[in-house]
């Protein structure tokens, strides 16, 4: 089972401190072949793609079957279910209107000395979306990326998802039609991220790609960055519960193992004041474990990865929440709103007993694409202002430039930058 | 002289795309020299240090000596001339306000299901910030990189600066100062940034690094991310001036100038619709290199990736500037502010005649860190946002999760996480 932690035993800030660095990612060394596969792609491009899908995906495309054409997108709603299609509807509508209400200002103003200056928002001209096929291929992922592309006002949204043998999900369909996705196109790997950045004759290029992906389009994005923006690249999935003697335990193991059946390098971890808590939800997942269809995995990730933690109190665990910086932060305590205040770094917060991560997941509104790996120290989930871009803007009249023109001379010669100093100077015969 | 390019002749598509896709930066491959560094310090701490010190910087260190003192940084402000701190003074109060009007609103709201939902925004903990030494370390962009981070609210601003030689520019420490910089390390190259991510005996690690510097500091933030969180490496830097027949060419001049004395592969561009001011910049450029004192580098850009692009009309200019995406836009003509609102990529925006960049570069308010070598298309200046975070917050009351939770237990299933759907169920009693 999973090891615990107890913050009142000698050893525990370096037991703590192991847990924090041990490394869950298996870095695959794959940037030689996926240098070779964009270069391909750059001088042969759709010859390129149709190579590399009948040797990837075992799929024969001609040039004009590369994109996917609406009436294959019709019949693939129609073998979804009402049920699945009306879910998908609400998570749509939820995510649109929560990320509405992140679309950012723009600002204009003159100041006292004549000085108009302030800032302006446009969307990206266009975003691709990798989606993963296979076992990894989520409907729900679609959403959570086109839908603020869209709010946003991305005008031209691109899908990428490969089709192994020539297998859809109909659901991944049904998505990007109901997310407003523009163009679809059935390549994945290394060469759809290049078809992105670079274009072909059928894929034309993308201002900035997002997306998960496995190790093979992660180490494309980084290679492109640049030609194009990239979002991060996602790592193994984490959450941390914290929970108090009032918790029920069977609710807590179940948000535990939610987390750990995505994969067996997912990470769990109970932060708890109560041991009798402890020892319940430890029994709990042993239980539940039985009968989950995706027990090896999630067993895996708790034996190899979860944790539960001890602490003297509630108010102890704040200063190691902060330190884990968990993607997911579960507070199952009496007053969950007054520890949540005390947080720092998390990447998102389900408050109390009633919000398992998994609403969150699905129809909650907020994104599911967040930071892991410890970096919400430093970075956001994703949002709306992913698919924005700001431009600064700046106008002097004559009179501020005279008000301003000096001390900008001063420092420009200050730094050696004499043609800085002049071309104040030269507007203010100085 | 520089390039000409008219967009009314044939050929100039494909002159255009040249122009484009010229690239300016030079790669060094600096990355196995960067990776042992890194590994050193993160073995050795200090002691690797040190010893890079020695080596790169010619200068040898004990341990207490690699902060900065206060008395030195007092002795520096005494070396400081009194107009040209005003000007700082100045420089870093306009900054500030202009930035704190960036500051983001966190939101909090109950749907009429009974879901609590929205987000907060924190400061992150601690920033690096890198300061070059010798030629490129500018106290204005001390400036520009400290005074957003402490308007965010980050309470821990480290800076890192090389002396070489023991050599220091003394306005550098006196705007850190200025800025409210808390901590300040004589140390530079990649082995700064390994101490800044990773942390020794003298210096604490921090969440973020910013700033600009050499290809080995470059590779060394690009290796290091992900453990710390990074800013967008910056590449050579760029102004496209649009301007009419009304335009003054000798200022119109004085600007591309004044770009190009930055760097040998910095590039400036003139867009305009009157081939009589075509002619007369070029000439006036010509007048200006002559009494210029960086006149070898400004030449050297000027000549090599300098470029005159004649036009039909202005609003032709409008796609090639979206596409050209430049750092810095002037826009020099009668109506500014109308061409501006057609424009979707420029990092910042300077209208009229009465605004050169360089205002913008030291007094104007907006951050002269911004975005190129094209990646306007996809990315923003510095900002306040660039040292926050954003941490999404959902709460379910038990009728909020009756009403969500089937969508959420539907979804779950139809992405085979099981898991994530009895999450859900067993809350329920479903």
């Amino acid at each position: 089972m999973a090891q615990r932690l107890d913050a009142r035993e000698a050893g525990f800030a370096q037991a703590f401190a192991a847990l924090l660095s041990a490394k869950r990612e298996v870095s695959e060394d794959v940037d030689q072949a996926v240098r070779a596969i964009i270069d391909d792609v750059i001088a042969r491009g759709d010859d390129a793609l149709i190579d590399y899908t009948r040797r990837f995906d075992h799929l024969d495309l001609r040039p004009e079957d590369l994109r996917v054409r609406d009436e294959e997108i019709d019949a693939a709603e129609a073998q979804c279910s009402r049920e699945t299609l009306d879910a998908l509807a609400l998570a749509k509508e939820r995510i649109e209107i929560y990320h509405r209400a992140q679309r950012p200002q723009d600002s204009m103003s003159t100041d006292s000395l004549g000085v108009t200056l302030g800032w302006r928002w446009t969307a990206l001209e266009s975003v691709g979306l990798y989606v993963p096929g296979g076992r990894a291929s989520y409907p729900s992922s679609v959403l959570m990326n086109a839908v603020p592309a869209k709010v946003a006002g991305v005008p031209r949204v691109v899908m990428v998802v490969p089709t192994p043998r020539g297998e859809t999900n109909p659901l991944v369909l049904a998505a990007a039609r109901l997310a407003g996705v523009d163009e679809i196109f059935r390549i994945g790997g290394a060469q759809a991220v290049a078809a992105l950045a670079y274009g072909t004759a059928s894929v034309a290029p993308v201002s900035k790609i997002v997306g998960p992906g496995n190790a093979y389009v992660a180490a494309a994005k980084r290679r492109v960055f640049g030609q194009v923006g990239i979002d991060m690249i996602a790592g193994p999935s984490e959450v941390l519960v914290l929970a108090d003697a009032h918790a029920n335990p069977d609710w807590v193991a179940a948000d535990l193992l939610a987390q750990a059946e995505h994969d067996p390098v997912a990470q769990s971890i109970l932060v708890t004041d109560s041991p009798a808590l402890a020892d319940a939800v430890e029994a709990a997942v042993r239980r539940q474990l039985e009968t989950l269809p995706k027990a090896e995995i999630a067993g895996a990730s708790w034996r190899d990865y979860g944790a539960i933690i001890l602490v003297e109190s509630l108010r102890d665990a704040i200063p190691l929440v902060d330190r884990l910086a968990p993607e997911h932060l579960e507070i199952e305590t009496q007053d969950p709103e007054a520890l949540a205040a005390k947080v720092r770094n998390a990447g998102s917060i389900f408050l109390g007993s009633h919000t398992p991560e998994a609403i969150g997941d699905y129809v909650g509104g907020p994104n599911h694409v967040l930071p892991t790996a410890r970096s919400a120290r430093f970075s956001s989930g994703l949002g709306v202002l992913d698919f924005m871009k700001r431009t600064s803007i700046l106008k002097c009249d004559p009179g501020a430039l005279r008000a301003l023109g000096p001390a900008a001379i001063a420092l420009g010669r200050s730094e050696g930058l004499e043609g800085h100093a002049r071309s104040v100077a030269i507007r203010l015969n100085l």
